[in-house]
């Protein structure tokens, strides 16, 4: 397969046409890791799309175009969070004593020093309520609605953030990196994160910056090969600099994203968001599904030297 | 001068009288870092002591006896927050050049990999501003209200926490280490953090468990020979268990204490406090000031090998 990424090029030109061919998308509308400075560029497509129906009210779609994200509290019941939270136990049970395995070591995070699992990629695969979940129509359905297509999952995890010691996670833009590293080509693609504990504002819940979704933030230094081996970990490429992060602050404020239980959280890809550390006794978890639209489907990487691994980013465009 | 720390000796019999003779206080009524198994011990002391008057309204007062803090907005009028952290500057681009200086080094905390100066020690020792607000009848005021005596300064202290990549700092009660490592004997001292920047419940603002301070949680291990010169950067003894902290959570919770600048915290010496990180962009600067009962002056440290230097616990007993 062709390479798509090519530096040089960008770099002087930006207005020339993909080399793969697939797609006639001119320009690189969100071009970073260029060895350029950090910039804001606008945002050039739409956060909502035209035509979708489903089950958010206009309301509610207005607040996630103008403010990036949407807040639902209590959309599952308790009984449904203890099912799925049930689930992700055996799961967790399952894949335990098999850790080191080769076939499960890609799709596991495993806590520095012990054989607890943090997170759990591509949970939607699974049989029973974890598979079912990402389908149901508070979730799928409020994406088809606000993406106007039908949809497909780019990316699922379960995460488990202990308490007294849970990590902070620093901001960041997803779509930057699924741009980047990926290959998605426009930000036509969201997340919801369902809390499967309370997220309060002391137990490092979700932080976002309103509204920052409107702009691109470049970053400065280029995807080193095989980068997503450690970047799950810790994350050195696609940071964003001090300076912007103040601006878009200075535009935008910080919001916490709290509820109990059964609460979920849709953010749009571009969002910029990130979380303190939890030092609460208080454990969190969630599920965490990407939906990104058909018509969206991912090429080759727009600025990394290789793809990254099918568990971190789905190459199988089944519409859910 | 003779040395109180007997651990055998606490140990075996916590009802001997002091062996320094200066204080006929019986048992040691807080035992800590004597080798044991973690507990819970009930406070034997009073929170807020009979007779005083101050500032501080009735409601006022039973709001920091039963939930051991006391959190007042906008104390400080913005002009006063301004005078105040503007000697702040002054102090710090007045230490700044001398960070190394033999004079300066004990009461500077520098941020690690940079020359940016975290805390100052002792600023109430300077002239103008800082050295006057301390015997403000706000903070000092309140004090011996609570405390029902004059009170003097164990310790003052300006924070300066950065924005980005402000540290987070762990569950602890500031009695257990004043106690153990000061020779503090009771627990009849409070400390008052006065904001100078806004405090939102994203940056990293003081978090407590209120009234957590009616429990004494002992710690096992024992204090190491001069374990001060490490432990203001990381605390290694002192620290409270997770079962212990657990168990104070489920009795009592979480609070943020937020505020404008200019807002004024007051808490109980034994009051579990902590706080997570801070990546917002906004830095967080706060004057701490620590009031001790005139009636409850230092004596030889309850179980630490060594006392610590007076720019942590001041031993000049001088009436504010």
């Amino acid at each position: 397969m062709q390479s798509s990424v090519d530096t040089e090029k960008r770099t002087t030109d930006t207005t020339t046409d993909r080399p793969d061919g697939r797609r006639q998308i001119g320009a690189d509308d969100y071009p970073s890791r260029m060895g350029r400075p950090a910039e804001l560029l606008d945002r050039v497509h739409p956060v909502v799309y035209e035509g979708g129906s489903g089950p958010l009210d206009p309301a509610q779609v207005r607040r996630f175009d103008e403010h990036g994200y949407l807040n639902v509290e209590s959309m599952f019941s308790p009984e449904e969070v203890g099912l799925l939270d049930a689930a992700v136990s055996a799961l967790v049970d399952d894949l335990t004593p098999s850790i080191g395995d080769a076939e499960n070591a890609e799709r596991l995070i495993v806590e520095p020093g012990s054989d607890a699992i943090r997170s759990i990629f591509s949970f939607h695969q699974e049989s029973g309520p974890l598979g079912q979940v990402v389908g149901d129509d508070r979730l799928a359905g409020v994406a088809r609605q606000l993406l106007a297509s039908d949809v497909y999952v780019h990316q699922s995890r379960v995460n488990r953030k202990p308490g007294f010691r849970g990590e902070d996670f620093g901001w960041h833009s997803d779509f930057e990196t699924w741009h980047t590293e990926d290959g998605m080509p426009t930000p036509r693609c969201l997340s919801a994160s369902v809390a499967l504990t309370d997220n309060h504002s002391f137990n490092g819940p979700l932080m976002v910056m309103p509204g920052s979704h409107r702009w691109f933030v470049t970053c400065p230094e280029p995807t080193p090969p095989r980068n997503h081996e450690s970047s799950l970990e810790q994350q050195e490429v696609g940071v964003p600099d001090d300076d912007s992060l103040q601006t878009l602050y200075d535009r935008c404020g910080i919001e916490q994203c709290t509820g109990p239980a059964g609460s979920v959280t849709f953010f749009d890809c571009n969002l910029m968001h990130g979380s303190n550390t939890n030092i609460s006794p208080l454990a969190r978890r969630n599920l965490f599904v990407v939906f990104n639209s058909i018509e969206n489907r991912l090429v080759e990487p727009f600025s990394a030297p290789d793809r990254r691994p099918n568990h971190v980013a789905s190459r199988t465009f089944d519409v859910v």
